[in-house]
């Protein structure tokens, strides 16, 4: 069970793709084995993190904050692509939450999070459903 | 084969979990596979690095450095709670180590250890064996 | 299907090891499935980013600002040896994309890059192709 979910990403903003993700799961009919969620972009990430909107925005303006747009990089694009390419390999791009009686086995605060550091584009998330 | 793991943190510590989730691979017996340790907990995280807890407080030290606690998150509640969700995304909830005959395939200095960002909390780890 | 990848890396490079990914995914015969990397060193670690040299680069200078070698560290090796301890735990020790049609599923501009904290050393990464 291998499926893409699409998305529309504004500029520096974080997506809870939860409830696709739970879909997925539904549809695949996987009652107990693990699914892997992987972003396929070098200036966006994929974690797991609250469901609070507030402490994304306060992630995102972390992030900002240690990794701040400069125009001394040594990748030549825009100083945001470039400080994006960092961003990414500090979040990660793959997640791998439990599926339990076949239902995502997340904690009641989590969510699955699409990281924008870049952006507006459109991205794609990769979800594979592996069990029984 | 799916178990939890139950721990009582105190305040900013690093727990190994080595010997709990060593003993979970052995009760499934799985010889061939993976195994993946998820924390079900926004303010809290799971890595595996060095077995030497010197290194271990140097790593929630540097964290506190990076994200120091402060009164102007977005997040409401209090600044170690806000600041927790921030590490919890760097760190990251999942790792997913190799079984390899019967035994989890880690480096020598590795360990699997649990990053208490708050606390003291009661806390749990979600681990699956998946093989054969 | 279990396999090592042997490397001789240079002190604080970043090593691109997609190429040697491919070849094991291939070999295993596995077409729809996961593919498991694992790092098992605690001054080194594993992510999916860019394959652009620079921007690896960039990466490199943007830890080694945030983490700077200082000699106040409690771990008692030498100051990068420490800081590599740091390191590792915010870029992670695992990877798990996904196999697709045979294929390794990544996006066209990513690549699967070992990061050496310290170094001159050898290493090894675990590699776990698993699926049908």
């Amino acid at each position: 069970m291998y499926e893409v979910i699409k998305l529309k990403t504004d500029y520096m903003t974080v997506t809870d793709v939860t409830d696709k993700v739970k879909a997925i799961v539904k549809k695949s009919g996987v009652k107990n084995g693990i699914c892997v969620i992987f972003n396929a972009h070098t200036t966006a990430a994929v974690g797991i993190a609250t469901k609070e909107e507030a402490a994304q925005r306060d992630f995102q303006a972390d992030l900002d904050r240690i990794f701040p747009l400069r125009a001394n990089y040594n990748h030549v694009e825009t100083p945001f692509d470039a400080a994006g390419h960092v961003k990414c390999v500090v979040v990660g791009v793959d997640v791998t939450p439990i599926i339990k009686d076949g239902e995502l086995d997340l904690g009641d605060d989590q969510a699955i999070l699409f990281y924008e550091f870049d952006g507006p584009r459109p991205r794609e998330l990769h979800v594979k459903c592996y069990g029984k």
